[in-house]
């Protein structure tokens, strides 16, 4: 959206918003912010989300996290994802990219992430004369982490674990990462929703 | 994400998201969908989102009453919209577009939408040389509905009641869709953040 110059820095970042369904919202939000280890990433939290910046890998990592730690068997979540190269709007975060990929959470997310997700998603890739080519390689990589990916309107449907659909990013961002200048992946991972009973029911 | 050739179809379509932060989350959700007049537009509910096609007015205004009809004083609410046109998938809905532009919710938009919201919004033109001009065309409008653009890290906030905002994004699509044969608008519309009651007093 920023009139801004792709390709003028090489920083990933994210756009993490939670919604927990439940009158206490508020707790498991400040709770997993609180939790998650940001030692790789830069992080601010505005009035819609939590953002973090720094290399591919330790974006998702923190991202992951937030989702991860907020998690409980009983609730309603929903998490939007923005994640985005190429239009960095300022500088803020450059210090991180250390070349290291470093992923404090990586330990954790693996524990915690075997639960069963829902995800709808869209990866838009822009100044790409190929970019149709370019997002059948991402959905591709989908179906090799067993994720099954279906089309619906306006988006891609994913389902699998937590662990399984982080991962997957990591590699649909680090192939982004290396073959586009300026992309965006919009994604929305659902848990513990009572529409998902009634549709496998039916 | 679809595979789809761009332009093959004219109709305006959009993903809405409710995200009632209470535990009684989907009576509002739920009630919604049956307040809000449908009869101007193509329809469907799946696990994440419910769907509108037709005409871009008709299509904004179902997408407004969903926001609007799911409201209350007392709940934070969250709503997430993908609009798009030029992505078709399939036809579904084509037979909405009928040249009337028919807004059957306005009245009751009108009258009920006079409540504050912020909204946090990205706009993306495909297949345009001069996608940037686009994208600053889009913004600049938003300034004329006195929503008070303001950039931030990969999007732009706005703020104003709901009835305004929604008629910016009406006339921001009816001018995308005269100019423009692929573009996607993400938005992400809270009412009631106590996060914003903090901001608000700092």
């Amino acid at each position: 959206m920023e009139a801004c110059q792709p390709g003028m820095i090489d920083i990933t970042g994210c756009r993490v918003s939670l919604y927990p369904m439940k009158d206490q919202f508020a707790t498991p939000i400040l709770t997993s912010i609180n939790e998650t280890d940001t030692s790789a990433v830069w992080q601010q939290t505005d009035l819609f989300s939590t953002l973090y910046r720094g290399e591919p890998a330790s974006v998702i990592d923190a991202a992951s996290a937030l989702f991860i730690n907020a998690y409980d068997e009983q609730t309603h979540l929903v998490g939007e994802y923005t994640f985005s190269k190429g239009c960095p709007g300022d500088l803020a975060g450059d210090s991180f990219l250390n070349g290291q990929q470093a992923k404090p959470n990586a330990a954790n997310n693996q524990e915690k992430g075997d639960f069963l997700v829902d995800c709808k998603y869209s990866f838009y890739a822009f100044g790409e004369k190929n970019y149709m080519e370019e997002i059948a390689a991402i959905v591709g990589m989908a179906a090799d982490h067993g994720l099954n990916p279906r089309s619906a309107h306006y988006v891609t449907i994913l389902t699998g674990t937590a662990s399984q659909l982080f991962n997957y990013f990591e590699a649909a961002l680090a192939y982004a990462h290396e073959n586009l200048s300026h992309y965006v992946l919009e994604a929305t991972i659902s848990v513990n929703s009572p529409s998902k009973e009634v549709q496998d029911h039916v």
